[in-house]
């Protein structure tokens, strides 16, 4: 699905910011580049900032214009840094997503980039059935041109992931967790050891054992951490023992 | 809130990331830059990359360690590129930016990103209460240090702008819609024309009214939209009066 969708960047000046764009285009699982009349490409700057993303510099399209760039496509969307006042539909980087990877499963999609000193002209916008603006702060907008291409694409695959109920994280590995009675026999443990080295008195051991109780009770220790826990206490007491000895 | 936020570099390797990471964080609104013992600073390969986020390297935090430099912080995040066995709770970056944000409200919070060459160590994730990890390419998981931290910056700023219901982009400027009243008296005048101009006969004119129906419905004019469609078959009435009169 995600060959559906193709990256399009509009004239293209700085060669590092192709190599760049592909870079972030493959991590996130995209593969086809447009280049419509790039200044300078092919480039070494480019391959070398693409860190191993050759393959999708060596298949890049190379077109003269944006007009045939778009000829095999059904939907097309503009970026834009600015929000400009044109009468598009205009939507955030997610709600852009959702649409794209909902276009791209029987459509050709092209995402288009403006040249990065001012990205896409008026008439580049009129050939968009959509446009989407990443909310960068007011006061610098400034978002580099692979950059940019970067947070599209992670939107594109988060969101192929949400649809394929592919995104959940391996949990991390844990121990069956303590129960009520193991927790139990930790306190009284704890509250004996406590008052063999006399940090509880009578006065004090109910507030402090309460205390105690509510910092382990967030912790919900797993059955080996408590058996640590309880190691401590009695390599705590064995001391105690031997000192008393000598 | 994003001031309580840092974003923590360690060992980093390669200026320019030190310049883009500053300009990524710059554009989401983020300025906590820390940097433990980077290899190359200040640079001027730093400040060209940083493109106008000069202020953002200026008021960096230099640190000789990483505990220096999470001395202050109540939550710690560590950036993980591989899916590590570690025993911490492991999410995506949108979850992550929940929690990043709703700590940040009184918590001073840490995202933390590994050297260039080998992430964060095992004995640095240990330092972490979460991992977050970018859901990249299993063939091609190479992320630039600099697009790492701007699509987690990114991801805390559409946080925080969720959270503050001001995500909401601006409508596109429209008109009234035509009303079914508008639209019948279009469809009449259409019919009328296709009739004059020999583009229906008596045999097919339903059928394709039916289509064009269709087709119009689905657009939803509005009335400047209408008069202009309404003012192209007024024109192509007046030609045709023109002909015949020749």
């Amino acid at each position: 699905m995600l060959d559906n969708i193709s990256i399009v960047l509009v004239n293209p000046s700085h060669p590092g910011n192709i190599g760049a764009a592909a870079r972030a285009m493959k991590t996130m699982g995209l593969s086809q580049l447009c280049l419509v009349s790039p200044d300078d490409f092919p480039s070494g700057t480019a391959t070398a900032l693409a860190s191993g993303a050759d393959d999708i510099l060596r298949n890049a399209r190379i077109c003269a214009t944006l007009d045939e760039a778009l000829a095999d496509c059904q939907f097309v969307v503009g970026t834009s840094a600015r929000v400009r006042g044109v009468s598009l539909p205009l939507v955030d980087p997610r709600a852009c997503a959702q649409s794209i990877i909902d276009e791209a499963v029987t459509q050709k999609v092209a995402l288009i980039f403006g040249r990065e000193d001012k990205g896409l002209t008026n008439e580049q916008l009129q050939r968009c059935h959509l446009q989407v603006h990443i909310p960068t702060n007011e006061d610098f907008s400034s978002l580099n041109l692979g950059a940019a291409v970067q947070v599209m694409s992670y939107e594109l695959r988060m969101q192929q992931l949400i649809n394929a109920d592919a995104l959940e994280m391996p949990k991390p590995r844990t121990h069956e967790l303590a129960n009520m009675d193991d927790m139990e026999r930790y306190y009284d443990h704890l509250h004996q050891v406590l008052m063999e080295i006399g940090f509880l008195d009578h006065s004090s051991h109910e507030k402090i054992m309460a205390k105690l109780r509510r910092l382990y009770g967030r912790v919900r220790p797993d059955r080996v951490e408590l058996s640590i826990l309880r190691g401590v206490l009695s390599e705590t007491q064995r001391c105690l023992a031997s000192d008393n000895k000598k």
